[in-house]
């Protein structure tokens, strides 16, 4: 066996034949391209219609050619169609399966067309479909982190800057700051929804056609705006891919951060909240141990978007147009983004759903550091007038004194803080507690449970 | 001098008294953030006379403060500023120059404000002019691209995939691809500045603040559509530079694809275009070289662009919340990326606007290699009836012939043509010329002429 | 249909019992890391057999666990293996195997040992055969290039630099250059082979194990170097797949560069050299096109390598010691790249191999623009006298007056050039054709057959 | 002010002339290449001497431009120079000096020259220079963790996985793990180095010289191993860049293990050592804040090298040979690169010397979470011969008792141990110690102390 270790037995035989065989492995696209059958199938039905309106083909061809891509379509859904390599691609799987059903005529479905713009339209309906799933996802997502945010306006907990203490907020307040991002992130999508539902259909290999067509009926009838206004473009443009993977990148970073949130709250140390049993699993040699699993594969994931990203754009890179064969890279970047993007979001939606907030901890944890020195300073401001650098000196000493005293800041007595700051009155006392801190912070989008009920009643207002 | 190459004596003084002084170098920021310093004194500005207005400071201290703030951007202006590395960033350069200009009301100045929502109103500031100002030069590109065009509708022009000659186009058509591109660059922009056009300032550290100030009248006064809702999110948000970043890369990829085809169409081979001697430059041992640099320069600029945007999505992956140091690594990427996309855009609006066509080159080019069998199986499919699968094969086998012959296709004659199918008849060669093939192509969107000057129409609309 | 466009019906059902199904799916790898079946089994029959040795468990115990993973490697290699979801990885998938062909002793087998050791060890046999493959493929890729170059030591073409012919070389020269970039790349795959080359198995979780075991004997009987050093390190470390990975896009970028040269080289412009009809394919649309899609496809790859590199820099960013469920994210993204590159590279071999030169065309591509002003300044220089500079100055008139003339250098008549440089004599002609600027390069590793000669006298002697 | 913040008065003026200045600013590089000074007049000075000895050019003439360079290297070093964007890069800015200092025998130092192969030359030498000081701070990095590790090899600390408490380690060997990264980051650099240590000067543009130069003598004093073999190749190759890029982002994703642990450490919930002073920097609103800044920034700093890394990958891709003006984008993501691990390696060097761990914090630590339930397997596999998987399960139950009890393991009665697995003895308790734990471990690279000083005896071998 150690032998076999040395030796390379493993990828040898595969290319035996190569490198023919490379080639064709290199260049065929069906392995993955069939996931845009049923887009494909829709795609070549309206083509044909439009070619029947438009007196193209006669309609009985046209009948044929619906009758029998129905039938594909059916054969697929039910796992009886057999994809074949050597057809290189779903475009040409469906169409020889058209061949096999009709005949001759089949060949007429591809009057006015190429495999360019064919396969752009089918692209774009397969992103249009995802864009959509996703923003439903999301919005779900919303709706969790919404309704935890509910129940936990009162929640206290330390607000951290740089992992440090910072200033005591709400649990609720910090989970409504996702909500912002995971709406920008559906905005996003929305923007690339709109910039994308332009039709390509008619635009041939590059060059538009000489068949008298009707781009607006297929444009129309497949759901886009408008059909694109330059065929060079409809051809060799893959913006639509780049802005999918970028939203996607965006939305994954927010996801990742959660999941980092995650991963230390439930440490030991920190203990902030308890996962459920579904969102934790063990260790094959730690009995004991929960571990955030999915949390950390959520954090992990945004590296292969962000590889996506990347991977799509250095294809895309000095490529003269119209179309080339790089395009064909554009496919499982794409399949693999909204595969993994869809179980983050919905993954992270039960784990949020089921996450249970320890809240004598948070509390606790919301009271160390001197979390309000920020809130004395600012009464020293307030309430005696001294300019706020000079307040943030006087509380620099104050802090110096509880840390020298091992107490608190509300732990201080008159006395102590008066060898600091003459002036200061007993009302400062009631600055310093983490209650007072975060109900003072009532600006608007401050961490004031007033504030935050105003937000949540916003979401609600949007989300449902 | 051999031994000097060997040993390092280079670096090793620079941090002699190192890694004190490392810290010190990581951590400033003003040598790169005083860019800022027009957005923070605004900011700054609009900030007090808020304060005044909410009677959080007195009438009499505003005015110093807005004063003593217009004095130090006049001496930025003029070049009298002296930065201070130890001071470490713009804003406290700023403020501590105030306190030296008007004493200790300087300190009331930071009220109810912090480094965090200070600096991300800046920045929100800076990248809301940054948009402006690339959105009018894609403009004026579009122009340079559209006029270029305009006198080009009959330069007849291979249309190429994969670098093949596929079929004829005009040179019109071909830029025009270009304006779709840049439309949607500009459009995404547009979005990217919608979304961040919200006001952090008063989100303070990230809990918002006990002073009563009055967040609508700043959001106002510097031109945002509303405040933030969230103070968390305001502080540790970073979309807006990403959607900066990702825009100016997508656009960067359509510049390279351009670039790219001006590399190849300046070869001796193609020959295609001629670049003005101000964009092209001499070799230092080849006296007779005219280079693209220019357009080579673009071409790389995209990988700058591209590292950019991941760079600031890994420095952004899984960052818990709100603010953490690594966010000062968004400064130095946005402002690079920017002034790279800014002379990209400049550079190539004056290579299009100064490009000759070779008129003669093109249209013998556009006959090459067949360019027109497409013509010739759609007129199959119009004029005889013969299904598209079917004439593509009639096709391919009139194309052999040529070859053999050593002809292009419109040389060959009736007899041969009937040799392969017997039902051709002579006003087939009506189609195989390029002129014939482009009027053809008269679908929406379409090369023909017509198509293209409808297009030429739609973006004078717009543009002018 | 067009309803049917309108809605998403496709996602939809798939997580209908979500979201617990969305973590089993992000949470289980049996779907890739199956692909570590061989390795998992050596590596756990080498522990067994160490076990063994050290007494720790009985020889009866041992020889069954042998005999059992012996059975499970022949189930799986010929297809009778049912792999389950949800045993979540392939190291459970054959443990749960050996317990239903053994009983309760396949529990022995994960003594002192753990699946973080485990899986790094397994990993890193996968690897280093991974790399013994490509360095094969490499080594048949230089010797298609060798073989090519051998043949064509005097096909004269031009060297370009932008784009633009700078001086005549010989075709054996520029494919000679590659087999530099490639032999480069041998060298990073062996620098990562050597790197990685040290046991982790015995490091379990990550502190190492209270049980004798000998790291030493499983380490030379997995053929690596040396146990490592550190068990939290052991387990922790994906430098190999860093090191992987960087070194298949440095070497994917030298494949795209010479994609590039054929995608532009094949195109009727250039029509430099020919591609086999194996390695071109045709188009839907247009019967005459032969698209040179394998080199646009290797082109196109090297951005999915790219992606992975960035993808896997992402996951490791800031990750805590020691195992992270994020290392998760290392397996498809190094499996990807493996494909990708030996499928690169094997059809590149195919390619060249087939490729043949149009030799009159290059040898007439070399002689265009004044390919051989260097040769005249060097003339000058060496003849003459003249400093180098101002000879280029000359170099400059004489070539403007070419220019005007439209005629090549060689065909200026003396007395024009002496127009110029009165010192100038006939001998300067010898100097300025193409056959005598490629003969005179003869400094060592310049163009001149003479030294291209030792170039390939060197490389067949490394290769053979 | 307020309309000022929404018209976009900045960048308007800085093209005013543009876009002829766009391409002066896009073209030229000597704002960023004049880094280069020291390295291009040594090879200017070496190759000036090897035509001297060629007798190329004469004694004296290189008398002059030697002692003309010399001049010039003072002049630049004591700021006396005055460096021009119209010469455009740091090569002419020399050249043009030297034609100052010493008339038209400065003309005659480019013989035999080209700037392709002189760029490659003082960036090679530049970049040789930059990965040995690298290499001197990587090992002190590496001495300062030895260090400490040294001072804690009894500090007893929690080992984790998915930041959950696993088993109790020492922090010296947790530090020692670091050791081995750095220690392989030594050798990627090294590989690197040799790598790239071959000479391109008298590779000319791209194709070698008829200058009867010796490369060998040139390559030999600037210390270079071999003279590069392929002239084509000389010129256009940049993987040493790539090579010292992705060695310092494998790098710099060490550094930013260490440098998460420092936040995460430092933060008030595990408190597990406390930074000095001087790496830690306090808040503009926040007095008591002791944020962890240098962390920080270093673990936000892998995101530009990722970038940078990306970036030049992507300007490499599909360049044709030989040289490209693209290439010119090698420099500033060089040097920035360099530049920013650098200063990291310092800074952490700093860091790490002055921490100091909390001992009892950590130790207290290291019990928590059934840290010691492996233990208790261990000890049910090796003291009761039951094997591994069935001893995990009676652990779980064991574990499971303890949680309800809400006691730790080693607490818990053997009454109560005996009623899951009656054969358990008194001797169990002894296992279940976390100081027994890290002891036990005494496995080859494992946590038991004595393990871990044969590692630090073997790293101070190496390192003094």
């Amino acid at each position: 066996m150690v032998q076999k270790a040395k030796s390379n037995i493993m990828w040898g035989a595969r290319f035996s034949n190569a490198p023919e065989h490379a080639l064709e492995s290199i260049n065929a696209s069906i392995t993955f391209d069939r996931r845009l059958y049923k887009h494909d199938i829709l795609g070549s039905i309206i083509h044909a219609e439009m070619l029947v309106n438009t007196k193209i083909i006669s309609k009985k061809s046209g009948m044929k050619i619906v009758d029998g891509l129905s039938t594909i379509l059916d054969e697929i859904e039910n796992d009886k169609f057999s994809f074949k390599v050597e057809l290189e691609d779903i475009h040409m799987n469906i169409e020889a399966r058209l061949h096999d059903l009709i005949g001759e005529e089949a060949g007429l479905l591809h009057t006015a067309r190429s495999r360019n713009d064919q396969v752009s339209t089918d692209f774009r309906l397969w992103t249009r479909d995802a864009i959509d799933e996703l923003i439903v996802q999301l919005q779900n997502l919303m709706k969790a982190f919404l309704k935890k945010a509910e129940a936990h306006c009162d929640t206290i907990m330390p607000g951290f800057t740089h992992l440090q203490v910072a200033q005591p907020i709400t649990l609720s307040h910090h989970l409504l700051a996702y909500l912002e991002m995971f709406s920008r992130d559906v905005d996003r999508f929305q923007n690339a929804k709109s910039r994308l539902n332009e039709c390509p259909l008619g635009a041939a290999a590059l060059a538009g056609t000489s068949f008298p067509i009707n781009r607006d009926e297929t444009s129309e009838r497949l759901g886009f705006e408008r059909p694109m206004s330059n065929s060079i473009d409809a051809v060799s443009d893959r913006d639509f891919c780049l802005d999918f993977i970028a939203s996607s990148a965006i939305c994954a970073t927010h996801l990742s951060r959660f999941a980092e949130e995650l991963v230390i709250w439930t440490s030991a140390q920190f203990n902030f909240v308890t996962l459920s049993d579904k969102f934790s699993t063990g260790s094959s040699i730690m009995p004991q141990k929960r571990n955030p699993d999915a949390a950390e594969l959520i954090r992990g994931k945004v590296g292969r978007i962000n590889g996506a990203l990347l991977g799509l754009l250095t294809v895309l890179k000095g490529l003269p147009l119209a179309y080339s064969k790089d395009l064909q890279e554009d496919k499982e970047c794409m399949f693999d983004t909204f595969d993994t993007i869809l179980v983050c979001i919905v993954a992270l939606t039960g784990m949020v759903s089921d996450m249970s907030p320890n809240k004598k901890v948070l509390k606790d944890a919301a009271g160390l550091g001197f979390s309000t020195a920020t809130d004395l300073a600012d009464w020293l401001v307030r309430e005696l007038d001294i300019p706020f650098r000079k307040a943030h000196k006087i509380t620099g000493k104050i802090v110096k004194l509880a840390e020298e005293k091992k107490c608190q800041l509300v732990d201080l007595d008159l006395k102590s803080l008066k060898t600091i700051e003459t002036t200061i009155v007993p009302s400062i006392f009631s600055a310093l507690t983490v209650d007072a801190s975060v109900t003072s912070r009532n600006s608007f989008g401050g961490t004031a449970p007033l504030q935050v009920e105003l937000q949540i009643k916003r979401w609600k207002s949007e989300l449902y």
